[in-house]
């Protein structure tokens, strides 16, 4: 969906790397994170405060090979190196798919995935509450309450095309992507914002061990695109008067539309509700529109609704994978023009 | 060291990479590698045809976020998802310091660490074999054999600025970067060579779920950094005729000179001897030289070899990281040109 943006947006956003450019491992040896290019964390920090979606003064940021990366170092970081079982990591159903899967792979023995949050009995665990969440949209909050229970927030689609900016995020750990937030997924860069110093030294020492540091090509081209986008909203009379989140939510708003009209006539599905909410960075009134539909199937008949939906062509995540039952489905809303169109008409085939 | 030869090679080497190219998760969904951009794993084909060290033909390039990663995902992929024990990790001493903390941060129950290879009893293995060996720049072999073992070779620093190409590398599992043949350490990309496609199959599968996959900007930009290198030899009439490898071996070979005169007057310490090899790529007999150099401190009085050069502002890591004693030390030949100065004058003061 973004490719049309940055299409239009032209050379604006175009990174130039010359062949002697940034050979090293460092990029900063006084900062924390010591493989994070400054004009990166600059441009991070600039457009949070244009957004007011996080605080960022007094916040350590730490990068990471996606938010994938650094989901699994803020789990290394905030398990104890020593103890005899491992921490328990936990998320409310429905949870985002790849956190079991994430925190599993490797068997390791400081942490493991415990399910859902809401069942958990004890009072150590690390909590992750993804917000809005992946993959109903909805605006979770940490369910579990304990002193010496650890949180991580997932923000990846806290940004104005996806929901209204309430308030500026302050959690102890909070993870966002460029690939969410301008469409840049093949630039795996995520980055996360640590009020504990020693929990983003521990997080940087798990980057560190895991990959060396983060590329610093992505972040260079990273720093350019999060610039352009801030010099839309800043310097309005630049070249190109298109402005990124209101290029991403007028495009997800036409395509929620036109979902609900063609749900609503299959009298199949059913679709979550959104409140209206005051955006503080548009001013405006809206309600949600997701970078993912959470379809529930209405049909008794239907059980599984993911090879129901596969039947005719419609590429889906069943809900088992999000830890509730085969009823419900998670559909991309985020793909080229084109595949939107297709899922439409074939959706609409059943009405 | 490489900055000096990126420099002088000038525009060249630039890779441009407009804001809206490379935006997916996905380069090629035929590939069993998904997220591997054509263009790089063209120019690493033809690399390693054109200086001839290591065989690519029907062989699976699966790349990484530098070999380090790649390094994690084959011992995954050799490593039982059912075993009751961990698989035992092994390489020959000297090793390199990386593998035991590469292996253990996470306490796997997939793998561990199991120290020396010429200590290790069983059958049941994976033999990391590092040639040229870091840190004392020998050309290792596997030392263990037996039918159920498995061998990694990390062949990080087999390329001619380094070493005599003898023969191209035909091994199972063969680990190259960036970092180390081009100098672009900060670019964070390695590629392996596989034999087995179900190995190349779990090693991209490690890689998925590690960091969904390996920086596009920084596949781009290698593939023009390999291409420029290739060009060099292949089409000698290009603007600049500075050729990556001869110059790098030349600014070696003066290091390694000057290094061994105030080794020999120091009375001090004493360096590995390298063979004369011929070099089928250059054509030219050579002995090798090694990114690293491995001191020896042959005064007894002397015992913390680390220590002792710390004292002189002489930074080195000590043999207890390389799995033997504190007599030895390694010290990097591939500094900038003022560190390197820096390093042979302090030394020079103890003769």
């Amino acid at each position: 969906m973004f490719e049309d943006f940055w299409a239009k947006k032209g050379e604006e956003a175009t990174v130039v790397i010359p062949g002697w450019q940034t050979l090293s491992y460092f990029s900063d040896v006084t900062n924390v994170c010591w493989f994070l290019e400054r004009d990166f964390g600059q441009e991070v920090r600039r457009l949070h405060k244009l957004v007011g979606n996080a605080v960022t003064e007094d916040r350590y940021i730490v990068i990471g090979t996606g938010s994938t990366q650094l989901y699994q170092a803020a789990v290394f970081a905030l398990s104890p190196p020593d103890a005899s079982e491992p921490m328990s990591v936990v998320s409310a159903v429905p949870y985002y798919s790849g956190y079991p899967m994430k925190t599993d792979y490797l068997r390791s023995g400081l942490f493991r995935w415990a399910g859902d949050a809401r069942a958990f009995k004890g009072e150590s665990y690390i909590e992750v509450v993804c917000s809005p969440n992946n993959p109903d949209g909805s605006m979770n909050k940490a369910v579990l309450n304990s002193e010496t229970g650890k949180t991580i927030h997932d923000l990846a689609y806290y940004w104005p095309q996806y929901t209204a900016i309430t308030e500026p995020a302050d959690h102890d750990i909070m993870l966002f992507t460029v690939s969410k937030s301008t469409g840049h997924a093949g630039t795996r860069l995520g980055w996360a914002i640590v009020k504990d110093p020693n929990i983003a030294k521990k997080m940087t020492k798990f980057i560190a061990m895991n990959t060396i540091g983060v590329s610093k090509d992505s972040q260079l081209r990273a720093a350019k695109i999060l610039k352009v986008i801030s010099d839309g909203y800043e310097h309005p009379n630049t070249k190109s008067s298109m402005r990124l989140f209101d290029f991403g939510r007028d495009r997800l708003a036409k395509r929620w539309e036109r979902l609900r009209e063609v749900v609503k006539a299959t009298k199949l599905f059913s679709l979550p509700e959104y409140p209206l909410e005051t955006c503080k960075f548009t001013r405006e009134k809206f309600a949600a529109y997701p970078a993912f539909a959470w379809l529930k199937c209405e049909k008794e008949e239907i059980e599984d609704c993911e090879s129901f939906l596969k039947k005719l062509k419609i590429q889906t995540r069943g809900g088992m994978h999000f830890g509730v039952d085969m009823k419900y489905v998670r559909v991309s809303m985020l793909d080229r023009e084109e595949t939107f169109k297709l899922f439409i008409e074939r959706l609409a085939s059943l009405a």
